[in-house]
């Protein structure tokens, strides 16, 4: 296991008097451990105890070659795991329980009264994998890095005549170019209606002269998510998409500008959502700003304005104001991730944010 | 609400003593209310009690057009939808809760004391789905005879010097040009060392002359899922393929003639497995006969030795003997869907098991 992470997890536990966890999710197994173990429906429990007597309940059916520092404990499909896990818990204590755990491990476990009380675990490791190690800042940056080359060469193919679906494919493929894993989340690539409605399904509308196209994409590279999204405009931009356009950038600016640490997730929030408000387009911005991301494309912290957490160095969120307005069919959206530092936040997007007007074209 | 799926789970809570149920699972929802509603990480609960005051708790995030016969009861991400459920449950009673509710919600339900004990109620709606209505049926049919056509159709792509990747991304071509959702389950398309592996992933291997070939493709269509398993050799059969061949074809038919009303799941399994040890090669078939199907591709309903439940008719399931020889690099295996009827079941696959040999070429 990853020593400092879980230190930081048996620290955490002690401070919430919560002596014993079994985690499930396989994303937070492999931010311990450093492997990947898909079990399906099956359990898989990684059981912490503050005393230091970990285990890991597996399935026969996934061997593992490497050691993850933990002892193992096997069963098979015809056992019954929930029961085998509750030979190693204390009774007699608080257990905490990973919020994604299936209930019918739960419930069965509680027959078997494997804890004093049940309570949610989650947090602890949510507040944990929120800030980045030192790998995991590297690994971030790398990703965006990966990301800006995809936007760079995505631009070109948007022209008149390609459906969004087309465009949507292209996306994934070139993220596999880039030697990604694959895409963070469903690339969005939507023209001028679409991209005016933030809840618009890919479909295979084609690009016209005048569209806004709203590029939202991120890949998964070496585990890590990027996240990033780009306006543009085909053949022409008019006055009032560039108005929308400057608008959206200098809340964008603003929120990136609010990303330091002491400042609370909901100043960022603020920061972008009162200028918008301000220049009278705040009925046209309907979401949140940001979320944090790493492991996933949406993390735990979201940047709302009911999140009152205080930023520490180290979290990566994202910064992505928008405004739609369905009526005119115009859509912009810009969006950034920033990793926090000691005393403001580097921005791990640098493609550029200028207005870009591709050429007309079939 | 389907009224028909409703009463008969009704009537198995009543039978079964649970008064009160959570279904959170989209597909138990979808089979019941016709509407497929994905929530992602928010809560999504109908309520069931024996008394007739049904609710769909739901995120404001996913408004409904469509009447779905049962009050909805909203809330906003502000709020806590557990709390505003638990208002509805008589807290003195059993409650049901789906065996796949994230635990964070059974927790705060049990914090709420919304109910006098939990158990796991799954069993009640997987034992319902597992017989399948008319209208089921109907669309079983009619997703199989869609996989005979794309088996048809995708044969002739096997060819020496393609690989196991492009063809399996041909068999999802060709579901989408067959007007179905998508496949229903990742293909297998395995050649030789590959198919000798029932835990083979797909790769970059090519097809040589005198390989055997295992396809395992399925597709969705209007919701229900199709599954069949032909093995077919490139260039010539050996003699030891063929003798291979022939005792899994024979497992097969023997397990599809045991799939009838009265008989035990099991039977099924023992049938084919049987038969396959009588021949000698009892250690080379390693996994169970088969499994249920339907909005899924694996559904509640093992084919297996351990499962002693009587077969009803109405019921779907695969029988998928095969044998996998890694020695030799032999693998075959063949699956069928059954449906069973009144006195015995109806192949839904029409796909010939005639041993077919594909021409070498490049």
């Amino acid at each position: 296991m990853n020593q400092g992470r879980l230190t930081r997890v048996l620290d955490s536990m002690k401070e919430q008097n919560i002596p014993q966890m079994i985690i499930s999710d396989p994303l937070a197994i492999f931010y311990l451990t450093g492997k990947w173990i898909f079990p399906g429906e099956r359990l898989l429990a990684l059981y912490l105890n503050v005393n230091g007597n970990h285990k890991l309940v597996i399935n026969k059916l996934f061997p593992q070659e490497k050691d993850l520092g933990v002892e193992l404990v096997w069963y098979e499909d015809t056992q019954d795991g929930v029961e085998i896990l509750s030979n190693y818990v204390e009774k007699d204590k608080v257990m905490g329980i990973d919020k994604i755990w299936p209930s019918k491990f739960l419930i069965r476990l509680m027959e078997l009264g494997g804890g004093s009380k049940f309570v949610n675990g989650s947090p602890i490791i949510d507040y944990i994998r929120m800030v980045k190690d030192d790998e995991e800042q590297e690994l971030m940056r790398k990703s965006s890095l990966i990301n800006d080359d995809v936007m760079d060469k995505l631009i070109p193919y948007v022209v008149k005549g390609l459906t969004e679906q087309e465009l949507n494919d292209k996306v994934r493929e070139l993220y596999k170019e880039a030697g990604c894993e694959g895409v963070s989340f469903a690339p969005i690539t939507a023209y001028a209606k679409g991209a005016a409605d933030p809840h618009h399904v890919t479909d295979n509308s084609k690009g016209k002269h005048g569209d806004c196209v709203i590029l939202d994409i991120g890949g998964m590279k070496d585990n890590y998510a990027s996240d990033m999204t780009r306006t543009v405009f085909i053949g022409e931009v008019s006055e009032r998409q560039k108005e929308i356009y400057n608008v959206v950038l200098e809340a964008n600016l603003r929120g990136i500008a609010a990303a330091k640490p002491g400042n609370r997730m909901c100043d960022v929030d603020l920061a972008a959502r009162n200028y918008i408000e301000e220049k009278g387009f705040g009925q046209y911005f309907t979401h949140r700003t940001g979320h944090s991301i790493g492991l996933e494309d949406h993390e735990f912290g979201d940047v709302s304005s009911v999140n009152t957490d205080i930023i520490k160095p180290g979290q990566v969120f994202s910064v992505e104001p928008g405004i739609y307005i369905a009526e005119e069919g115009i859509g912009v959206r810009i969006e950034d991730l920033v990793l926090v530092t000691e005393d403001g936040c580097e921005v791990l997007n640098k493609y550029t944010k200028d207005i870009i007007v591709v050429p007309d074209g079939e």
